[in-house]
């Protein structure tokens, strides 16, 4: 199966579009720009949730459900937020349809038209902001700590799965606070949350840096956020976190009566990841054979395969199969014993490898008579044999290996594409043969950073933070610089 | 704060708005018929979606995703579907705003049409089974045991908060087989996961029956369902799973080859849950003093609340306070320990009474002395003092308690409601005076039963499954019957 996969040398792009829909990750739905998540995929994006959930609650964050409908009006009542969102966005017009006078089917009620049109929400600052004027007053009521997981819609002209999808599923949290400080600090929380999963989960290393205001959030005054770097050099933006200052709350009238009696706008934050990041995790690790996936979210971490020639062959395997697989599950390790017999272990390892399963087990006669099993890993594509005694042990330690492995082989990548331009033509020239990161001086206005960018293709991704301060010269303009900025091309 | 509740006799609709808006599980929100689900509410919907999860998980169905819009002809492609669900939703014309000439704000931009109208998914059977037409060939694919998790919305006029929204959330299940026989075992299999959350964890009893042509899901060839009834003598249909037979695998052309060789249309099944499940909940239990959790739905399972008078007072009663509430997490019961100094314990005591917290735990400086805490059970109101030692062990058995007490209450209410009815005027009587269900002849027909429903606002919610064969005469008209089914007035 797997060898129908394109390399990625030779071309990316159609090598993982393939392999998302090989590995039966994804695919395109009959709605445009719509996917379908699929029962593999889906399994992976539950154990991103539950991770997240889980840490999002250890932050002291509740989760809650607002509409999935926003009335056309909110959006311009924060002035930069409706330049970036409300332009392509689904547009609900009427409630009901008809049958057609001609019978040919069901066709719009024109007698039921919206008095004012509701959109498919692209973000939910608007309506959260709106309700949450009824739920604070005071001091007291406050840091309000919310997220909501749910499905948005931002209208897309060229879509890739997972990565650019008109719909997708994501988490946005939104916060509310008593004083700036304690925003900023919730959106670098949030941020460290986020760069925590990436690296101990994802297996991605990731850079944390504001943006600039080209590409800040529509409605933010600082957009802090989470850079990867995929496999062909093109960086991924993966987790954004946004200090919105009082922008939400004067758009919908939040204020607060403070400690000292004091009436105040309330100060916010909203943060959010999406199914983006299963693109992420295709791009960054998996090779041309398919999918390599990191321990702690595969949905089958082993897979036993039997090999045999009779059926009590098979049945002498299959009861060490079993024995395995339950001393494993002991150990909380999610296994799969497949033992189809309309398929042979060779169909079966390239299905496995496909589908990025971390180790698969081999279990034969031979081993039968040996007490041994096969052990392959998917990562280093290593095989080895070890005795039946401990081997829940040594299973649970080679996940942990794999798990470090895959990281530090994503970090060794990014080191390796990651370097410095001094001069434009340096620049130009990294981006075109090797990507990656380039560390690189501007001028700090924007006008440069868009002309550089209609160039080279290349944006800002970050200013990292805690950048290094160094006096340079912009690759540009070669106005004077106080500190390298990092570009990338970039999804 | 309970003081502000109406009571159920006064008024039992306005008792049920006033506490979920009061308890903070949800509120009305500025767009029509939509809901927030706040917290306190979310977090019960969790516990909920948690042990429905698990429950699929354990009977074979994985999770998926598909697209939130379904182009309106795949609507046309079922008959009665169409009727059933496209008339009344929300429907997507544009996918694009622009700024109004006049500045005025954003304005629906006229050259983004859409060539085909999107429906906001009401249901999902038409653009899942028009994916499963290119993941089932042969009965190696089969079963497809699938369930999404989900918004749906459905155009309503007239909402009331849980119970009826025009966005609500809820799982949706869609299988496919390779027989009838197969297809129908899975409906009802899944009818009994429903009837077993309902009875062990909802602590609601129900009824399981399948409705009659009239009451059937649009597209189905049988309709099973779980009916509970609330405490003002209506039911509640609490979940349905649907036979479909070969409708939708028709309607979009999804065939399979058998083991056999032979050309054969898919089997398929739906079933259903949603957030109505929490509007159960509420009515089921709950009284004049507010909600009345089930302690395994609840979020705050013990509360804990400090009864000093002086700072050492609240110090010492803290640190017995936080050792029992670490004994208590170590057997997984969840605890809030209440110490805000903003509040005295009288008013915690009727916040968390409002809030369905099953065992508030009361500690005071006497209680030091003797070793002792106060707990008092939210279900019967009753107050015991127990030692300190084995505290843990004694909540753990007082929390099971309360499980099978709220369900035992809730039985017995539904058993001293629930009667038989031999004539229309016995039958009306027993509308009128007790509510409940009504055990009654019909003669089968459709028109009988809308008339009676014309007429008295009764339908009838199920026909029990092995239900016991009885002749006897119609109530309204006289007609032979072979059994009595099963009447009510409804939500």
């Amino acid at each position: 199966m797997s060898k129908t996969l394109p390399t990625r040398a030779e071309n990316y792009a159609q090598w993982y579009q393939d392999l998302v829909i090989k590995a039966d990750l994804a695919e395109t739905s009959v709605v445009r720009g719509c996917m379908v998540i699929k029962p593999y995929g889906y399994a992976i994006w539950e154990k991103m949730q539950q991770t997240l959930d889980k840490m999002f609650k250890d932050t002291g964050h509740v989760n809650a459900y607002f509409p999935l409908f926003i009335p056309k009006s909110f959006f311009s009542k924060e002035a930069s937020h409706v330049e970036g969102f409300a332009k392509e966005c689904a547009v609900v017009t009427h409630y009901r349809l008809k049958n057609a006078p001609d019978g040919s089917g069901v066709i719009v009620d024109e007698t039921a038209k919206l008095e004012e049109e509701l959109i498919v929400r692209p973000t939910s600052e608007t309506i959260i902001w709106n309700t949450y004027k009824g739920w604070i007053q005071s001091y007291r009521d406050l840091p309000l700590l919310i997220n909501q997981w749910a499905n948005v819609v931002r209208w897309e002209m060229r879509t890739r799965l997972f990565l650019r999808t008109s719909e997708f599923l994501w988490q946005e949290g939104h916060t509310a606070h008593a004083t700036q400080q304690e925003a900023i600090e919730e959106a670098e929380r949030m941020l460290d949350v986020y760069a925590e999963f990436a690296e101990k989960y994802l297996a991605i290393p990731v850079l944390k840096g504001v943006k600039t205001p080209n590409e800040r959030f529509a409605g933010a005054l600082e957009s802090y956020c989470i850079e990867a770097l995929m496999q062909d050099g093109k960086a991924l933006q993966a987790g954004t976190s946004h200090f919105l200052g009082q922008n939400f709350a004067k758009a919908f009238d939040v204020k607060f009566t403070s400690k000292e009696g004091k009436l105040d706008y309330v100060w916010a934050t909203s943060w959010g990841v999406s199914t983006r990041l299963m693109g992420a995790l295709v791009m960054a690790h998996s090779d041309d054979d398919g999918l390599v996936l990191p321990p702690k979210l595969a949905p089958i971490q082993v897979v036993i395969v039997p090999v045999y020639k009779t059926e009590d062959e098979l049945n002498r395997v299959s009861e060490v199969a079993l024995k395995v697989k339950k001393e494993l599950e002991q150990k909380n390790i999610s296994v799969k014993f497949d033992n189809r017999d309309t398929h042979k272990p060779g169909w079966k390892f390239a299905e496995y490898e496909l589908k990025g399963v971390p180790l698969r087990i081999a279990i034969g006669p031979r081993d039968l008579e040996n007490q041994t099993v096969e052990v392959a890993r998917r990562d280093t594509k290593e095989k080895n044999t070890y005795q039946l005694t401990d081997i829940a042990l040594k299973v649970e330690h080679l996940l942990d290996h794999i798990q470090d492995n895959i990281y530090k082989k994503a970090l060794n990548f990014r080191e390796s594409k990651t370097c410095k331009a001094d001069t434009y033509e340096e620049f130009k020239k990294l981006l075109d043969s090797e990507g990656g990161f380039i560390h690189a001086h501007w001028d700090g206005t924007p006008e440069t950073e868009q002309r550089i960018k209609d160039e080279t293709k290349a944006t800002i991704r970050c200013i990292p933070l805690n950048n290094h301060k160094e006096e340079g010269k912009c690759i540009l303009t070669g106005k004077p610089s106080t500190q390298r900025v990092v570009f990338a091309r970039a999804y």
